[in-house]
């Protein structure tokens, strides 16, 4: 028995795995039950609706250390962030998310309030970004080290999936949703300034990244020839795209110029604090072009489509040549805009 | 690049993220396509067949240390585990196993032939246990303690889930599988002797379970009115039948004879090395009564049912009283059987 007194100070390893389990999934089943989900969690699977006899399914991890601090990200944000990057994943196919299931390992040290907070961030993103989706089960685990380990689901409602090996030369080149707002949040929380909160817009995306969901369908309907959810940053993954469908994506720079227009403010803060001559304009390319993390996606159209509100085209694709992606015609060195820079 | 010579030795670290998945993929892909696969791994999503328009999920987390040691299993046996914990849970829905996804945490001085030979033990696993049933995805981190997370999804081939709360007095408990042999060869291990070589049968039981797995569609086929996977042991699995019930399980002790019997040279031989006038039946009971892992099924059919071939009557169902479950009429505390004695 606990009162609410000591409930703030409450460890998981004092609840036990179910007590602390039970609290947690308490949490997510308020509101409206999701039309897919036929048997929730309690018993040894959850039963979930696939209308079209076909499913979609992705799984992600995110470890402490690599991909997140705990001194950087509140337990809501990492709950928000698991989910975002699992349904944007599912939104690449064109499909609509249906329902996760979550395993988590902690310590035994971490209070259950932070789970509750954790189970909080997780029906929040749901709420917020695949509404209709919700958790359908989980497990918790004490290990020495945070890891956070979602698999999603999604319908395609009858629609082909849209693979990332349709890409046509001649196709249009579009990015739907943001491009280096998660970049440029991690390189200011790296610098450990003032900078970071004039501009906490962009740490907000990096923590809880905004992933335009709904335009996976939307791009699906409007007979998207290719898509991918952009984690490992535009280059990487156009040039993933060209690998997979034998031809070379070509993007043009001038298209990038509104994205990185947006990054100038904060790039020239950090330049001015770093003083050692860096420039504001090859930080923010390196965002735009190489951070991932805003989990937008990267499609391809028949020249003839009508892009959806939302997607901005920024080239062509074009018969494949040495190089997977090129950059105003000349080749685009992967590597040379690595996800780690401006870290 | 690397050479035959230098495989052995080569880390994830050394290879990467991306050479170290590409091989550990293209060692699950090997034989039959799966009928359940419509795309594979590879690209955001996997795309599952789910016949009947529903499908049942479950996910189960293996954590170095708690849940398993290094010393003691291989990689081979870890994939194995990993898979049998999962699809027996499959199997508790009265499903047929279709798809699985793997997130794994290693170390980066984890070698990629570990990887390799993790990945064989998935598949061999598979393919022994939930034929038909493949990996489709995966992700691969980095991490200080190793970590496996598995979900596993089936089908019910258009039957009724067979859940937790369908037990009614009057009603057949039954076993399908072995009881207590995994605790057995726990208990073996720890003993840290030449004992567990004479009794490797019961060893191998708790490194590479072998749930019943077919026996779950066997069981809704014959109308179970509730089933669980015993990952617990039997009395603390019972108790949960009996809550989500609103009914008693009464245990026959006549009926666990025969899985005593076979764990009781292994018994003796323990008790004999402890040398602490332990009792090798005491033991053997709670072996057989509070040993999980051996993931065999717990469940329940009305009076009339014909039992499937492979379970064993050991109860019955009767009116909801003070204890969720008994032994011979009288309370068996749960607690008294946990899975950690024997230990």
């Amino acid at each position: 028995m606990t009162t609410a007194d000591n409930h703030s100070t409450l460890t998981v390893a004092e609840a036990g795995e179910i007590e602390s389990l039970r609290r947690t999934v308490s949490r997510l089943g308020q509101g409206a039950p999701s039309q897919f989900v036929l048997v929730g969690p309690g018993d040894d699977c959850a039963v979930v609706s696939a209308p079209d006899a076909r499913f979609v399914v992705t799984t992600d991890t995110m470890v402490e250390g690599p991909d997140f601090r705990l001194g950087w990200s509140s337990w809501f944000d990492l709950g928000w962030k698991a989910v975002a990057s699992n349904v944007s994943d599912v939104a690449a196919m064109g499909a609509r998310p249906t329902a996760l299931v979550v395993a988590l390992v902690v310590p035994g040290s971490v209070l259950v309030a932070d789970l509750e907070a954790f189970a909080d961030g997780l029906k929040a993103a749901c709420d917020a970004l695949a509404p209709g989706c919700s958790i359908v089960g989980g497990d918790l685990a004490s290990g020495s080290q945070v890891v956070i380990a979602v698999t999603a689901h999604g319908t395609l409602e009858g629609r082909e999936p849209v693979l990332r090996s349709g890409a046509r030369p001649g196709d249009i080149l579009a990015v739907g949703g943001t491009l280096g707002q998660a970049a440029c949040g991690l390189a200011l929380l790296f610098s450990g300034t003032d900078v970071a909160a004039a501009y906490d817009e962009w740490v907000a995306v990096q923590l809880r990244p905004m992933p335009p969901v709904g335009l996976g369908v939307e791009a699906a309907l409007a007979g998207a020839s290719s898509m991918l959810d952009i984690s490992d940053g535009l280059a990487k993954d156009a040039a993933r795209i060209g690998r997979a469908s034998g031809a070379t994506l070509d993007i043009s720079s001038s298209a990038l110029f509104g994205f990185e227009a947006r990054l100038e403010g904060a790039a020239q803060a950090l330049c001015l604090h770093a003083g050692d001559g860096s420039s504001a304009e090859r930080l923010t390319r390196a965002w735009v072009l190489g951070g991932g993390e805003d989990h937008s996606l990267l499609a391809t159209f028949p020249a003839q489509a009508v892009l959806p509100r939302g997607f901005k085209a920024i080239g062509r694709v074009v018969s494949a040549g040495d190089s997977a992606v090129l950059l105003d015609g000349s080749p685009l060195v992967e590597s040379g805009w690595d996800s780690s820079l401006g870290r």
